[in-house]
């Protein structure tokens, strides 16, 4: 990421800091706020992106000049800069982890300049992986082990977006993606059929079929709705009893307009009616997770779901409330009391107890030096701005998540909970420090 | 943008396309459906970028290996990405321009494999602007003039997703932005004061006043809401007078949470008590355009606005239903004829017309062979894969959308809209195609 994708007041706050050699260990923490409405859990996504932003931030010498040719910045601050690396150390819960309102995803402690640099950086790739994957992980639970793809690039906002919120929902489960970089950065499954376009451009439905038969005999999926979809029903069934004579196989078949369950019904009858039960049906056309749940529950005899930008700009909620708070600074806790915005300070530790079958019973927020009971959440990844060791793969995300996900009370995997609240005690020892950190 | 920053099913269509030679002219539309409830009108935006992806998307060697490494292509479609620039003609409405649903934006005259290959980056790029450019105009409207900058760098989706809704919101006329590099790659103005956290590192808020002042003494702004906002503004007040001697002038104070409406109004009181009318009062937290539409109404004493995530992720409309369809090919027009999203085929133009001061009174979309009446809104932009002329700066293309908000029937700029429809009437000839383009 360029060094200058960032908010001018960092550089303010760093010139100002400089100047007056407030130096000291800062920590700051990154914590989302409230939940929104109708959800009731986060999952923490982005640590990947965000630790290579921590260890790769420089400002090399075209930046420097750049900044130095504003006139809004004295020599220490460029010279500061000229050299700038990350040296202090990050704690963090694993990617694929489901967290709550005001426990700590990651935990910064540097010199207070370096923790103020990466500060909007951070919160960038935090926020939306773990804005993605909490909206994603909501698919996955209405999806009920079905096939899930995104189909969402288009509409992301940004290719970067796109990318990145192929990562977030295959962590969470999705099957794979239909972007394609996502497959050589990440190495996630991509999927893909045709568009209307394909069968436009024919004279002929069935020819364009038969011809992207013989082009893409792979995995072939057809896609039936751009005119008839259960004539276009007909004519794939039609066309695989043909194709069978060049061993080719029709996979499946593509709904994408229309009332879906019932269509699925009818082309389900179409093609078992003609003998083929083996080909599938995948659906796709504005969905999110209630249309996928209702699909479901209505019978629909769907195999797999395409969802798109409803995954990709979590379209019922874009963003969600976030900070990355200054919690201490040279040793002494730190908080502000802006109205409807108190925080916590001090640096913390989230602690989570289960019952003897492994569900989750309730988590901790104490001070790290507080001594909770159950698994500590936060873990140190990168000392002296080095990471510790290799980040897990996505692989070893993906079983984290799913272990989380089996772990989480039935009652929070509802799509709708707004009553059912998962429980965080605050410890005391926190609580103290809080009362005990006044405003100035 | 990465070239396999794309869906797969480009690929597997174009594969197919060449394997047939299907490689006649075609001609996409890239339009907005349906307006989102409450919205009354579209703003292009994003037209630079994907001209600039049109001209420069190209296939590297390295790209081709990793495809031909995947096993689902064959030599000829390698070849043929080996040597691909796009040759084909471009039409678009010049970016700032207001338009409504079903009236193309851009259009793309190509060899049908070229017009393929350009969907998922081009819908990326104008939906994503676009979207921006319609929300940000809502609060430019609202604004009535006033100062407003884009403060959402951080929870948009993406840092190429936060510098380009600097972009976007700056042609609908924001002042400027937080983010540092859209100065330096658009030249749009930045603004920055300072967080909490500088606050909250020092031992007392005077103090941190002080040393802001000493250390960033233009365009000084300082932060008054971490502890107790009017207990900030007599600490401005009393500091303001102080820097008097040092000849630094405190330039405005920011509230960033609280009863915006009335702490403004004791703000205001308690620096114009202390002599101090020439500080103006900044507001920032949470706010989007019907909330400064409400404080504005309110007759709080605001000087200027800051706007985030509301701005950067469109939130209560985090993408708009969009598309780039197939409108023709080898001299056909095509459709398609999917429930609920019936298309209008062939090459279109827009035409408006006026009345005699100036406002918009109906555009005709009609084919471009037609003769509409009014100022017809698509131009060529491109020939042959070239661009025509340079693109118009920043400035021009704010002139331009300040000159079409002008025209803007005042019922339209109200920001609940819904049954205020603009006229957009079907000409003859298009509606004859679109009766004569059947379904295969």
């Amino acid at each position: 990421m360029d060094p200058l994708l960032t908010d001018l007041y960092q550089l303010n706050m760093v010139q100002a800091y400089l100047d007056r050699n407030m130096t000291d260990t800062a920590v700051f923490e990154f914590f989302m706020r409230k939940l929104p409405e109708g959800r009731s859990f986060y999952v923490a996504a982005g640590l990947e992106q965000a630790l290579d932003y921590i260890e790769t931030l420089r400002f090399p010498p075209e930046t420097i000049d750049w900044l130095a040719g504003t006139g809004r910045f004295r020599e220490n601050f460029l010279d500061y800069l000229k050299d700038f690396r990350f040296t202090g150390d990050v704690h963090a819960m694993p990617e694929g982890t489901i967290f709550f309102p005001n426990e700590p995803i990651l935990r910064v402690t540097a010199p207070l300049p370096e923790g103020q640099l990466l500060e909007t950086g951070l919160i960038n790739f935090l926020h939306f992986q773990s804005l993605i994957a909490s909206k994603a992980a909501r698919m996955v639970i209405a999806a009920r082990g079905r096939t899930l793809v995104d189909f969402g690039l288009r509409r992301a906002h940004s290719g970067e977006a796109g990318l990145l919120a192929a990562r977030a929902s295959y962590l969470t489960g999705f099957t794979g993606t239909a972007t394609v970089l996502a497959n050589k950065a990440f190495g996630i499954p991509i999927y893909g059929t045709m568009a209307h376009s394909f069968i436009e451009a024919h004279d002929d439905e069935t020819e364009a079929f038969e011809h992207f038969a013989q082009s893409r005999p792979d995995a072939l999926t057809l896609l039936i709705d751009t005119y008839d979809t259960e004539q276009g029903a007909r004519k794939v069934a039609a066309l695989a009893d043909q194709l069978k004579t060049s061993e080719i196989s029709v996979q499946g078949v593509r709904l994408d307009s229309g009332d879906l369950a019932a269509l699925a019904k009818s082309v389900r009858a179409i093609l078992n009616n003609a003998g083929h039960q083996d080909i599938s049906i995948f659906a796709s056309g504005g969905l999110d997770e209630y249309e996928v749940h209702r699909l479901i529950a209505s019978g629909a005899p769907i195999d797999g779901y395409g969802v798109g930008t409803s995954l990709t700009t979590s379209s019922d909620v874009a963003a969600i409330d976030c900070a990355y708070k200054l919690q201490e600074y040279a040793g002494k806790a730190r908080a502000k009391y802006s109205p409807g915005k108190v925080t916590l300070p001090g640096r913390k530790q989230v602690w989570r107890t289960y019952d003897e079958s492994g569900v989750m019973t309730g988590d901790t927020l104490s001070l790290e030096t507080d001594s909770g009971e159950g698994e500590p959440l936060v873990r140190r990844v990168m000392r002296d701005g080095r990471r510790l060791k290799p980040s897990p793969g996505l692989d070893d995300i993906r079983a984290r998540f799913a272990h989380n996900l089996k772990s989480l009370p039935s009652r929070l995997r509802k799509l709708e909970s707004r009553p059912r609240r998962y429980p965080v005690d605050v410890g005391d020892p926190l609580r103290d420090l809080a009362d005990k950190t006044p405003g100035a």
